[in-house]
């Protein structure tokens, strides 16, 4: 029997899920247990359930403790899960990373640092270098937000204002061995960006940091300049001696997400089309370009013809000017659906991988041919609702949001459009 | 011999530019002449270059005035060539509408209206409604521009306000025979949409236009208000008896120079993919989603593996913010080298088919991996650039403008990836 395009959509979104969850794709990494101690640390959305996994197959004995978001712990009963805040750090986070510090410290050769990170580690493992102040360090932050420094260019200061990223976690666990296991939620799965590489060498110096600062102008607060400028907070770099044992392997990434989906999708007769795992931009210019793409198989069979699924990855970005509700997953297919028009054999969804689009309890929503019809009926304006940034609002009023919990991995947003052939 | 990407690509330009070009395609779709007169009219950015072809291949005898932009007007020796402004009209539109009309007038069944339509005809061809003053035209245009109203609910409102729109023009030549040969430059080549289809049937009524009004809360001009009330400006409807003898063909489109363009890859070694005819969307937002594709296949080998050439058409909107120079193709451009940062093996370029990128004299630009090299040794900022919508200053100082002149035909905007393989 043939399966609607809506189940066949949120059966591709699960498959995803299910590909990158830290129950599957960590175990297959672990590596051989030390003849020492094995300590077990780790920060982001996905550390508990990767905690989880670890204590569910590791051979020998182990301790630690990893800090999680509120609502992503799971039980473990040798590692210590703490919850804190994300994305703004709060002194649950501040009070794990000093705790985790000391857990690697005075180790020996014979011990192994299993580190588990993923995306939102960043925020949640805070804590600020030593002799400088959390206000100066959220003066500096509030200040590279407002300058329009690039990501990276904030994440080479952020490296140097910390006590614990850019490596230096790796190398207060030095001379013991550092395997690190990692979920991508960035474009191009460096380890050095996830979670900004606590356990990863950094390329960027204290020069680079004070160079970002000068080219946007940022004076204050002095303190900081002045710690650059005397390289006080340098960062390991790649060749360090204490990183010498330090390894990184990726485990579960957006791409891996996007494989799961089209293969799925092609056991079920669809083609499939991945069309990047880092797609960036506004989100309703990204759903814009996606619907004139999703037009074209449609019309014209190409880049390729129908039964199809386009999928796409990456985190896209909402310029707020409403007052509504909603996640950038819930803006982006609202936004497809005005420029759908209810466009017959058309279905989508799209959520993120991490189970909250944003900060609503929805991972995302579905939207099929009829659902502006259905919005009308109910006297719901589309284009009205995406002016008022309420994609959150227009799928509850339908009915259509995808509801799932904290998933407790994170590969970023995950969008799937279906195309009918046309009868 | 191998050729250089950047060649590569200009090529493409130029071959999809011929495929489009009124010299080719208007003869092939040229009617039977008829037993009477043959009348040739028309307006748009092509008409010029249509009526000169129109002459080149009529076996008969002809007569007519076509109206096409300053600058992109061509010796004709039967057919009268008049220049006119765009985007904003001015009175030599207005009275060559009027000469038109006047043309088409007085005609029998045993005669022939030869109607050369192509973007930009909207504006060239423009004359109040009899009894609406050109000062209310201009108000409602106005509002409908800041109201924030759709395409099409502007082209309903503008219709009811034209004396020549919305199937007039054919109406007035009733009884004669009206074929109509079309250039496209819009989101799925409706010929009613087209330079708002002067002869053509209108779907859309005075009520609608109305309705749009009520909608955005327009009350001014309150003439135009009671005369949409009253149905005074009706347009000829689908199934009007004076529009039984018109038919309009669309003798090139987006679709064509693009599929001309992948033609010409395939020959040169490289697949190509076209992704969409009528990608729309802010054009820095559209390049991050085109940088994200272009990087899947470089990296991953997907949506298919290089060596390939991504292609897209459609028109992209510019929000300016900056003080810069530069048309959307320019900026989308600058936009895609930000977003690639230098990735080796991508070359691209974007340029709209009509030779003029927004209002500069270049048709558009060429990107390489060494542009923002090169922009840097010459102390140029990309990002600061882009942020001043400086797309055009930021390409002359590299050298890389695509200069055509005006090419007297218009399919829109014309994008190529090339991704080269990995070495």
């Amino acid at each position: 029997m043939a399966t609607a395009p809506r189940d066949i959509l949120t059966r591709l979104f699960h498959t995803a899920l299910a590909a990158v969850h830290p129950k599957d794709c960590v175990p297959k990494h672990l590596p051989a247990p030390p003849k020492g101690r094995t300590i077990v640390v780790g920060a982001g959305k996905a550390s508990a359930a990767m905690a989880a996994a670890v204590e569910a197959h590791w051979p020998g004995p182990l301790e630690g403790l990893v800090v999680t978001r509120y609502g992503h712990g799971v039980p473990c009963s040798r590692i210590e899960i703490v919850e804190a805040a994300h994305p703004v750090p709060d002194e649950k986070g501040r009070d794990a990373a000093r705790r985790i510090l000391a857990l690697v410290k005075g180790l020996t050769p014979d011990d192994l640092v299993l580190c588990l990170v993923s995306g939102g580690g960043s925020a949640l493992l805070s804590l600020p270098a030593e002799g400088l102040t959390l206000a100066e360090k959220q003066a500096m932050n509030k200040a590279l937000l407002r300058c329009g420094a690039t990501i990276s260019e904030m994440n080479c200061v952020r490296k140097h204002m910390s006590a614990i990223k850019g490596g230096r976690l790796a190398a207060a666990a030095a001379p013991a061995r550092v395997e690190t296991l990692l979920i991508s939620d960035v474009p191009g799965d460096d380890p050095a960006v996830i979670a900004s590489g606590p356990t990863v060498p950094d390329p960027t110096s204290s020069a680079d940091a004070l160079a970002v600062l000068e080219k946007y102008g940022i004076a204050e607060p002095a303190a900081i300049r002045e710690r650059f400028r005397r390289g006080i907070d340098e960062t390991p770099k790649p060749g360090d001696p204490r990183l010498a044992g330090a390894e990184a392997i990726i485990v579960a990434s957006p791409q891996e997400a996007l494989e799961a989906a089209a293969a799925a999708a092609r056991l079920l007769g669809y083609s499939a089309l991945i069309l990047g795992d880092a797609i960036e931009g506004e989100a309703r210019d990204v759903a814009m370009v996606h619907a004139g793409i999703a037009r074209q198989v449609a019309r014209r069979g190409q880049p390729a013809p129908a039964p199809l699924v386009l999928l796409s990855g990456g985190e896209t970005t909402v310029t707020v000017r409403g007052k509504g509700r909603g996640g950038r997953n819930a803006e982006f297919l609202l936004a497809l659906a005005v420029a759908l028009d209810g466009h017959p054999g058309i279905h989508a969804i799209a959520s993120d991988t991490d189970g909250i689009d944003g900060t609503e309890e929805s991972a995302g929503a579905l939207l099929g041919p009829d659902s502006l019809a259905r919005a009308q009926a109910l006297g719901l304006d589309a284009k009205a609702r995406l002016a008022d940034n309420d994609g959150y609002g227009f799928f509850e009023r339908l009915g259509d949001l995808v509801v799932t919990g904290p998933t407790r991995t994170n590969v970023n947003d995950f969008r799937a459009i279906l195309i009918e052939p046309r009868r």
